[in-house]
């Protein structure tokens, strides 16, 4: 309750039909930051942000938490708090949110997870988790060998993701998600054994046995890619749509697959589009008029927090901010700014910490017209420190879509 | 999670019998604005507030939301919140509102509806949903000629409200609230048929088309209110007492039938007055040595804000204030002012927007002796943001009326 609501469980009832305010969500993968040791800003902070500045102090800005206090998310839980589904309670398996990303032609029933391709030395043991990071043209190559894998009853798809990733589903009779990832996220060691969570998964650990067998003798010519991981094995995940729950006809634009794939979950229609912000605007533009609202999905920052490149991930923002400017000149009712989680440059890594937000619209009191955009301005703006499940609600408030409870 | 704790839920075991602390919660109706496009200053911000900017200085102050982020509550759920009552697991139907405050002799078993005076054509069409808001004489008059409706094993009370709402209550054997409403919501169609929720609820729906079918009958050579339209079908809530919750005795002051209903819902006793702030602190000075909870009611404001009347808004907070040095002079051990939601007259509608608290007790941590009576300021109050279910609790805390939980 109160600041726990989570949106889509009471919006269904509440929603207005004929509005045709649109709601454009931006999306800054990894947006919160910490301060640099040597200057004691944040990559926020360092950034020339005109736009984004202009917009903390006529907006209106708070916090949010995908996960509650102390808790790092996913990429995949992160959004689905963003959507306003309970992350908790709406667990997805990466492997999942890959093959409906990529359009494997994933459906209920089907078992999917993410391979990891990587480098074993001759006792089999991981040297390098993601193969020097082969390019993904290599990806595609070893996706076909991988190909003549052969499994009694059950059906294989591979399709490469980006770099070293890449995505199977298995469909077959009774297989289960509930297994083990043969990740064992340090190097030296040989992969985890899978291991079944229920005692009806035995049977899907025996496949998926079966198939890392194949893998290991098909790649074991190849070089640096050797072997594969494998990992986050999740079922078809069935979730009310926005349709239903927001009255929403909505558009992702997103360039990276698993970000299609979670958008796809909750029934958005997925556009074509590079992870380049040029290639993402011209996907908005081209369908403003088909739709009342947009994910627009912003990667490349999270990349460069995780890479520790403080720098780059600064100029990445200076990207965004004009990507803003953008965006504003298709005047849309409501533009909410925010990200998934915080990916602080100094910690190399997804963190707990809260995460910046903005809402541009007409219906705001803002708290002073000196803020600009930062994680510590928006701590103590007018919305206050709340879950990412409310994001929605509020969007859906300001874009006057919401009527209200009771008499 | 941590702020969303319901203060029904946690008191009971908790209250400390022989506190005799008074405790006054003025509820200002749809107190919360936002800023005139003109001055940039919301009514709060305009007004000439002495009194409530002392108290927001020496004061603890926050942010409640009645419903959390985003959602637009009716002053139902909304007092119930404040009541420290969950408003989403406590819907109740307009019409038991209704006939609660206006003490119709309504109990359990029995179903409410309220009724609006409209005007139709010779199609049956509505032209007017309030036939040109009728006075309250006329509603009587018009009340009075529906007494002739009879229904078989139904017993039938009906009572005029204000202007051109009415109630009515139906007494009889197994008899249902699932029904839906026949307000069309929009002029220039017909009243909608209406439909039972449950097949249970079959029956009822009888019962009241019988009601419309004599009503239409009954009214057809009035004018200009010459039909009834039906709605907020509700059965006799049950919940806990406040006297049982919190060990308060507890008295409403408040002019306008559906808040003394909503106070009779949670026990509290009910007194005279007329919404008038003179009559409703007569009522507070001649009862103050019965009660120690006082919920008192201020409803202009909301109305003022409905009209989108910034400056009859800003005026009204005048007259509150003056009226809060009416009650201090009583010297409450702690005096709680804040509203049930937001109503900014530039938006001409209850929104979703937080409502400032205050909280006037010696057993404070104000943020700072410069601080005034403002959405802005209250949004960084030393409360924080909270949902408007915990404000009970901090009131009894206030008064030293809560035991420590656990050893």
């Amino acid at each position: 309750m109160g600041d726990a609501v989570i949106s889509s469980e009471h919006t269904r009832k509440l929603w207005i039909g004929d509005s045709e305010a649109k709601i454009v969500l931006l999306v800054i993968d990894g947006l919160g930051g910490l301060p640099h040791p040597d200057t004691g800003k944040s990559e926020l902070e360092t950034a020339t942000l005109p736009n984004l500045d202009r917009l903390a102090a006529t907006g209106s800005s708070g916090s949010i938490s995908p996960l509650g206090p102390g808790f790092t998310p996913g990429s995949g839980p992160a959004h689905l708090a963003l959507f306003g589904y309970d992350p908790w309670e709406n667990e997805i398996g990466r492997g999942a949110l890959s093959a409906l990303g990529l359009g494997m032609g994933f459906a209920s029933g089907d078992v999917a997870a993410r391979l990891n391709f990587c480098t074993v030395d001759g006792e089999g043991r991981v040297t390098d988790r993601r193969a020097g990071r082969i390019p993904t043209a290599k990806c595609r190559e070893l996706c076909s060998i991988l190909e003549a894998v052969s499994i009694p009853d059950v059906t294989l798809t591979i399709a490469p993701e980006m770099d070293y990733r890449a995505a199977v589903v298995f469909r077959g009779q009774n297989l289960s998600d509930a297994v083990t990832d043969s990740d064992p996220q340090v190097t030296g060691v040989r992969p985890r054994p899978l291991e079944a969570r229920t005692t009806s998964a035995q049977a899907t650990v025996d496949v998926a046995n079966s198939f890392l067998l194949q893998a290991s003798q098909l790649l074991a010519t190849q070089s640096p890619a050797n072997m594969v991981l494998i990992r986050g094995f999740g079922g078809y995940p069935t979730l009310p749509r926005m349709q239903d729950v927001y009255g929403l006809k909505a558009l992702a634009i997103a360039g990276y697959p698993m970000y299609r794939g979670v958008a796809r979950v909750v029934g958005m229609e997925i556009v074509e589009t590079s992870s380049e912000l040029a290639s993402e605007f011209r996907a908005l533009q081209a369908n403003w008029d088909k739709f009342d609202f947009f994910y627009v999905h912003v990667k490349k920052t999270d990349s460069a927090g995780e890479d520790g490149d403080f720098e780059g991930k600064t100029r990445l923002l200076e990207d965004v901010d004009a990507f803003v400017g953008q965006i504003l000149g298709l005047a849309p009712e409501v533009l909410v700014v925010t990200g998934d989680h915080s990916t602080p440059s100094i910690m190399k890594s997804h963190s707990w910490h809260p995460v910046p937000l903005l809402i541009s619209s007409p219906w705001v009191n803002p708290v002073s017209a000196q803020r600009g955009f930062s994680e510590k301005q928006c701590a103590t703006g007018d919305l206050g420190q709340i879950p990412s499940t409310a994001v929605m609600a509020l969007a859906l408030a300001h874009a006057r879509r919401l009527s209200k409870f009771g008499a």
